[in-house]
């Protein structure tokens, strides 16, 4: 694959190559801080086919810079260690058969110290690169940089969601990080904000990155709908179950409701009913249910039979976008290192609250290509085209996203029955 | 379940009840017409999940009647067989646990017989009920009749798809009717069909029937698009494997490579290599390939990656319909007695030819609501609400739908890796 | 393979194929009045892996008479039909590649029709073959011959556990025969046979028939064992139910207790609790439970655990075999035509009754080879040696076993956690 | 449970506390000596449900003194973790339903260094315990603690099987301890001891420690009998692959040719085939093969099909026992650091030898009780019978088990599947 595959010309950014150096720095530096509360032991650990162990994420994210843009940029570069290409490949079937995703939680070699002396060695090399390489090498492998740094973001959200899940297998409940508990407010019933829908235009425009699947931005037909000025809560969720709302068929889908059914679901992930009433697991251990804090950890057949049960429904992606579209990107996410959705601090009326940050919105529609999307050429177009089928698209960001990765246009995506992401609800009608 | 449960005031047809019961008798009767080639034994096997018995469906569509209009319709009326209604019940949770879906093809009793005797039952009551009752009694179930047939129908297109995937799995692939062998004529390469887009209509309006999934009837805005002019050829989907297409991930989805390998798909559902070329398994046995008829029994995944190799794509279910506006609604239905797709017989540059019968034409669309979507009241609002979640929408009919069965706005649907459909390709750009 | 390799010198039989052509037509006679009461429906449904379909075991018993005695004996012997050779073979894997066991319910075809055709054939090549061939012809082939008579008896008994695991699956519980209901007599408490062991012959001896893997006689030593006077009866089991047999791990073999959680097994196969108590579906449809009919349908690991908790353990099979020793053969067997276990009906303080019939006692001993132990050659060969392994050894046959196929050195054989035999317990100390 | 209930009367030991004081020391300090060449992120894989972490083995022998010695001997002993009680449990269901199984490698928590502590603390414990105790105290429970130590050798073996196999499932092949190449010496052909049979005693007896499925010691009846003189090597078993021993089913179990069609089975675990020949995978990484070394790592079937194939058998245990009556226990145990099976050093015709260590010698036994077997009273009491099914008994021990550990009556059992243990062939005739 030549470097030229990778990047459209009009791509090249004009922010010099430096500041992509110190950007890199901050990044890598992120991803590492959040390992401090783990030992060796639980880096290793797969609990499931969905998740990675902590020692892969700091590997593959690593193996992605070396792969797209050190081996591309630097003339003879001898990787770290040949076999890693192999084992920390994701799922990019152009550069090789990857290792079997399952099994990821099988190897305990490298060891941590060993994939952070391969960190460094190719945080070394990267900033060499952007700072000391001559520009014509370096300006066509900025987007990829780019996109390197994005990456990481993600897998910085999946390394604590998948931590998340390894500590709730174990009956002692480890602590990724003390929090102090909060008193859980009064907050206000629901209230609807009205958008008179009509020709609106949905995608990314302009300089600024985004993935592919976030264009072309296009014309869509909205017809007037109303949304929830707030995320849905425990408390309503737990009017839901009170109401026997995993027992009804009528209240779910047909194949939500086989899952139901087939695994025992009786209330979201991580809600654990004790002697003196429901807890939740969290990141800072098993805390005692607040009632005003968004319901989380829920699959899209879980949102959706909730707002059949609320005799609304969710928001297309179309929607909650068009919706999004003047408001200010603010919210709490993974810098505020609560590590969980907090309850609404500011309330008004009708006004859109919480639409970034929190928990990430399940909306009605199915990823898809938008109308003449193109995936990027060569390896990176195995990003994101090939999985738009059979996932539901999630919006605007969890209490683990950072910050800087989220836009108005983001689209994250995931099946139907998954349920360890910071994943809730909102409403619409 | 009150009977004003099941339908809308407006919904009450304006044709006498007399024509129901004309329509009601020929319905059934084609229905009993197409077993006539099958003995006792064929009618009892459940090849997989997916398909049901001909026992199965020629009592199940019997008991709707007898639940949705004969036990609302008749006072005190009396059921066939009292365990009937547990056995012969799809999926209508309202109605009671339904008998387990695999489980299907562990009855042998009732006999063919004892069905066919059910039916006549039914049958006598319902000619008399719709012939012979009070116009006030009838009047407000005649909407249910009226679903019933259409209900009927599509068991008859089921009947026939099951029953091939029966024989299928026999190895001295049993002949449901013999049909002599045609020849394959040389026909035209592809060409295209311009839409200029912009806002549409979509979805069914009038009195006439349709199901709840076709409405309400909504704008959407459609880009400018390419359509085929007619189906993709067994010759052209040949190609396509001889290029390896079921060995190149990158043309394939995640989810679509993953059931190429785990499947151990190399060419549709029924093709067979032998050592004289290939042969496809038919209603009427084994035959050659013929390189002009549709190519047919294709996934979802399997038409998105032919379309992908051709440097096109599937249509969305809103172009389609667009397209089909103003079609006459003919093709090659079952009245045809083919029981397999056929070659283009009339062809004319770029008129959409094929765009019904045939095969189901799998499109972009998954399948969900439109939006205002209401589904029916009681338990028949389980009819197509509750499915609509990771399947994709296909248009058209195919060569084993009765004609009358059709619509432009009729949306079926399957799951992406279904094949024992008669389901085919029209591509888009 | 040759003739020859099928046989040994010594087994030519001294009786006249005469005989052997009469008790060919009795046996397969039997096998056709064992269908009557079946509808052709019934006779293709294969319930679990475990089971066969009538319809197999029809054809299977006749292929076994086609390929190893008309095709060996008849120069330029043309099969029946050639494709029936894989079909209908079951595991011979030198006849070459069976079709698949657990997809014998996916055959329609062959129709009953056709295989009662297929049976006549071959019956009357067989009398044909054993009448009028010349001797030095026929003669090396009767040892086939009657292995074949004893296959197809071994068969007449699974076509009768397989329906009636077929019928059980049906709500409707279908009856196979009539029968009317009986007082259930008080009984005896069990009391004990005692037998003071030593230096003891096991196996078959002389010129008679008898599988491979009675053979050869040999010597064991046995310490002093006492064997319970008859079988344990339905009501013991209950008491054993009643005492939380099925929830306490102590009373089972590790991998018992977990077939024991994962199934949630309760009580033996066919026990039903309904409002008034307990019921057992039988092949007469569901009757309520008579408390002293022997306990039938149970697991090797039901049968070790309900000894366990009597104090007590299961015989070995040398036990069994030579406390048996000079015990008449006599006992309820299929021609009782009761299908089903019955009382004893005549007991005698610490005689040993019903050794024979009524139900399959379990040994403690697992299914191996004699000393020296040397299957038949040739495809033969595959009939019992390849299955020692994993299995327990019964003895003493059951109430749907033809009474001349039973003898007191007899080793039938099935997994541990096979319930659908009827099975039983008679206890040892 | 009572203390009493552990133990009988005349199980109470003659040699002072102070001795086994030295010996646990002994033993606890090798463990944590095999464990040196392992770095945390090693111990926490369970790569198979049949394996178990190192971290796991390490607390669970920890447990078993805790639980069945200091808990009892100790008035008010508090347990170092409550929790652990419940996690490292293996299968004793008397005290308590224990963590799952195949659950074990979804525990990053206790840490190694935390799991370290729990060892130096219950340690210290326990020599004070037996140091510094009444002697009415701790003599009772001098027969648990010698359990206790045995147990502890048992996990010493599997911790290395164990952690073997995580490395396996590595594709850097990751070493755990160095070893240098060695010449592989020709050795003779095989030649047979002859034993002539009769009445033999088989079992344990006397006051030194056994299993109590060891006992009692009881009579069996041999026929004369030919054994090996020593292990079949990998040269020989090669022969056997070559001639198509994998694709042979004639030569195999009916389970045992489904397990090769299934699991792929072409030679056996841990042979890896290379451009340059066959390679083993052993705990000194990756190695050409050795000829003359003993073949290991098959399951049952391979060396039952690898007998047939040789014309010969597996013995039966009371076979090797009586003839291991008189034999000194010598061999390639632990203490000799190679942990790998080494060709036979000194050979002599028709002698014995390899008999004991090396590898784990199948036998054609399978596990079943001694006439007369009494399992320990109380939860111990689960510590052998329960697992008496479906599982083979080997004899002689292995290069990774202790030499103090083996006995001439020694049964150690697997089902016939497993291939992970250190598990070869000697043949029998």
């Amino acid at each position: 694959m030549a470097v030229d595959d990778l990047i459209r010309e009009e791509d090249v950014p004009a922010v010099p190559a430096e500041e992509y150096a110190s950007r890199h720095s901050d990044v890598r530096k992120l991803t590492e801080r959040l390992c401090e509360p783990l030992c060796p032991e639980d880096c290793v650990i797969q609990s499931m086919p969905d998740t990675s162990p902590t020692r892969w994420h700091l590997a593959h994210v690593t193996w992605f810079f070396e792969t797209f843009v050190l081996s591309k940029g630097l003339q003879g570069y001898t990787p770290f260690r040949a076999d890693f290409s192999y084992l920390f490949n994701s799922y990019y079937n152009s550069i090789g058969q990857p290792f079997a995703r399952p099994n990821r939680g099988l190897l305990s070699r490298p060891t941590m110290e060993e994939i952070f002396e391969y960190r460094r060695a190719v945080d070394q090399r990267m900033q060499e690169f952007l700072r000391e390489s001559d520009l014509d090498r370096v300006a066509p492998l900025l987007p990829v940089v780019e996109i390197g740094l994005h990456h990481e973001q993600q897998h910085q959200e999946l390394l604590l969601t998948d931590i998340k899940h390894v500590f709730s297998c174990n009956p002692l409940y480890p602590t990724y990080r003390e929090r102090s508990t909060q008193a859980s407010p009064e907050i206000s019933p629901l209230s609807w904000s009205s958008n008179e829908g009509g020709i609106g235009w949905i995608g990314h425009e302009g300089s600024d990155f985004a993935f592919d699947n976030e264009s072309p931005r296009h014309k869509v037909w909205l017809d007037p709908f109303l949304l929830a000025n707030r995320l849905s809560t425990n408390e309503e969720y737990l009017r839901f179950i009170e109401d026997d709302g995993y027992a009804r068929p009528e209240l779910w889908l047909s194949a939500g409701w086989n899952q139901v059914c087939e695994q025992g679901w009786t209330s979201p992930l991580y809600w654990i009913k004790q002697d003196d009433g429901w807890s939740n697991f969290t990141l800072s251990g098993l805390r005692s249910m607040a009632p005003s804090e968004p319901v989380c950890h829920i699959s899209f057949f879980e949102a959706d039979a909730f707002a059949r049960w609320s005799k609304a429904r969710l928001p297309t992606e179309h929607e909650w976008e068009s919706a999004a579209q003047n408001l200010k990107i603010q919210g709490k996410f993974v810098e505020e290192s609560a590590f969980h959705p907090l309850p609404i601090s500011d309330e008004a009326d009708d006004r859109l609250s919480q639409m970034f940050g929190d928990v990430w919105e399940w909306t009605a529609s199915d990823y898809s290509a938008y109308p003449g999307y193109q995936p990027l050429e060569g390896a990176l177009g195995e990003y994101n085209g090939k999985f738009m089928c059979n996932q539901y698209v999630l919006r605007g960001g969890s209490c683990v996203t950072p910050k800087s990765h989220i836009r108005r246009t983001y689209r994250n995506f995931f099946p139907t029955e998954s349920r360890w992401q910071f994943s809730g609800i909102r409403l619409a009608r």
